[in-house]
């Protein structure tokens, strides 16, 4: 099932348009061109308008945030909300300043982004400054593991539901949910959070794995993208020879998920429908 | 011949300003240093004219355009073009926006590149921008193949004529042209799309190659800049193990470079002249 | 003894708020991180003073210098001086304009780096410029030699004096010096002047070391943060096949700095104490 969703990623070949940090734009590039995709880089307020309306999906990124990109980031998420296109955003670090949480918090309402992305803290963040208390779900939120399972997709569906949103949320255990279902997925490897930016990769994956799928095939588009992130690291885990490292895993990565085809991620897929 | 041209850049080790796009600034740098150039990155209105003064070339990248870099290309450029550098000019993307295709019209008219290098989608957007009507050689450039390659080589002689600078068309086959000759080059591979920021390598090379030669020497060198990258992208295409893909790919093109020399661009070069 | 610097890095995990250039941004990131650290990147005025607050230390680097980023290391400094945080400064390209020369000198007035790290001819620049007049010793600093060690020694040892701060004048022999002591480095290899950013990486590795440590300890971390690098390089290159140049240095040094670990370095670390 799942596995169809990157067959139809690299036939529709979306076009990107991403406004994200400077830190990892190269690799959000880059994985974007792996799967299928094309990336187009603008985060000048007089440019962007143009260039959203020539792609399929738009991928916010709040890592690195400048004034002019959040004004960017308005105008572009406005834009393509109108023309209908996929919106995705990706809060870096939404709790570690007042300015990045009130631009994700805007964004959310002035925009209902189809997907949003984060860790655990990232994504308790958002639900707290959208609930009107900040609740035990919240707390609750911090961490996903075996014991706190039921109780961490409760929360984020609920918070899909409170956002109108897919939210995934990544972490040693993966949850993608709208109201109703949720994706719990187990594909992955720890070795990743050594790499900057795969959480900046995976956002950018899941624009254009839901911009090449209709409404109703969503939810599934975005766990197959989360599935591939989390395969391709498995992979580039894998095929590490002693003494290699993070510099090796970054490039693996890609040539993991260039290589990736419907048969391996269907062979290599951990879900679960919770 | 062209060898020589590779020669003369270790020999000379110009220092090549970039005004450059923020997704392949660490890759610009980088081809740079392999070749045996010195990159400088300087973006800033305040900043650049002392950076400039100081180079021998400067080289022009669209991608990622915001306001101030725009006045940072003017005022380089000019400075630029009185103290007799080299300048080069990328027009990524510049079919994308106004802002792009503006920037990169009024930049040719302002500083005469010596240089301009882009797909031929970019290439054909600026003839027609600079020509009185947009006429059949213009949508002749779509691509290059076997079939229409007399009516391209025409088509960037002309554009070489009216702009004054040496016009550099890549794809899957590349021209490189002024006003009488033009190099058709068949080196390269495919698989180099899939890495992001090949082409801004290249315009990088050809301010290093340009710099290190004297005008009337300069058809050739830019000749050699397009062999060295494609021929590196064939070397590091054919080092690529099973499962290895554009992560690894983007690796092995710097490793080609840094380990060419010029028997092996004498020996691998495919080029003719028409 | 240097060897537990590292370990102290590993069990400690600083998180580094850099405000760095876009050149090599991703490469600092990664390299914290394979450290054991965690890096915030952010030069957004609006935003940083929150960033620097929640950190442990804060590396200023000056490659690519906006008028933004100038005003986001001034306010960010002088708060993290008042938390008692670590600061490092790397003057990229010092000597290259007025810019970067007031924006360092100014930055080192305000806030009193903790150590400042540059190659001779940046460190010579920045003592000259503190300096009240231009004297032999300076010029002497062109670049360190067995014969002129000596001096060199007395010429960091002074800049130190009069600065404040740890000086780390790295080239092929390196030196780390407050006004009493200095670490004469021999680690390291020429083939990492062929990666850009290796000099900024270790900037990086300094803030991360040196905010592991309280300040008696300090000369020997900084030390032990230059040995770190040097080493990795030195791994780096003794791993690289026939073929594989800069493109695979530059993840391999990663991968040694991911691998290292206390015996690896204690083995390795060639210094003297002059």
């Amino acid at each position: 099932m799942l596995e169809t969703c990157l067959t139809n990623v690299r036939r529709r070949a979306p076009i990107v348009h991403c406004i994200t940090n400077y830190v990892t734009i190269n690799d959000v590039a880059n994985v974007l061109l792996a799967c299928g995709a094309s990336p187009i880089m603008s985060d000048e307020p007089s440019d962007i308008e143009e260039i959203t309306s020539t792609c399929d999906a738009l991928n916010l990124n709040l890592g690195t945030l400048h004034r002019w990109t959040i004004d960017s980031m308005s105008a572009a998420g406005r834009l393509a909300r109108n023309l209908g296109h996929v919106i995705t955003l990706d809060p870096v670090g939404v709790g570690a300043s007042r300015l990045r949480r009130d631009t994700a918090l805007r964004l959310m309402e002035q925009i209902h982004p189809d997907a949003i992305r984060g860790n655990a803290s990232e994504i308790r963040t958002l639900a707290a400054g959208t609930a009107s208390s900040r609740g035990v779900d919240v707390r609750a939120a911090d961490r996903v593991t075996e014991e706190n399972l039921s109780s961490m997709v409760s929360f984020v569906k609920d918070f899909a539901a409170r956002s109108g949103s897919i939210v995934v949320l990544t972490g040693a255990i993966d949850l993608v949910a709208d109201l109703e279902r949720c994706f719990v997925i187990r594909n992955g490897r720890p070795e990743l959070s050594l790499v900057t930016g795969t959480g900046c990769q995976l956002s950018a994956l899941l624009a254009a794995f839901l911009a090449s799928h209709d409404p109703p095939d969503r939810l599934e588009a975005a766990a197959a993208a989360v599935c591939t992130m989390g395969l391709a690291g498995e992979i580039a885990c894998s095929r590490l020879q002693p003494g290699e490292g993070s510099g090796t895993l970054r490039s693996r990565i890609l040539d993991a998920i260039c290589n990736l085809d419907a048969a391996a991620l269907r062979a290599g897929a951990r879900w679960q429908l919770h």
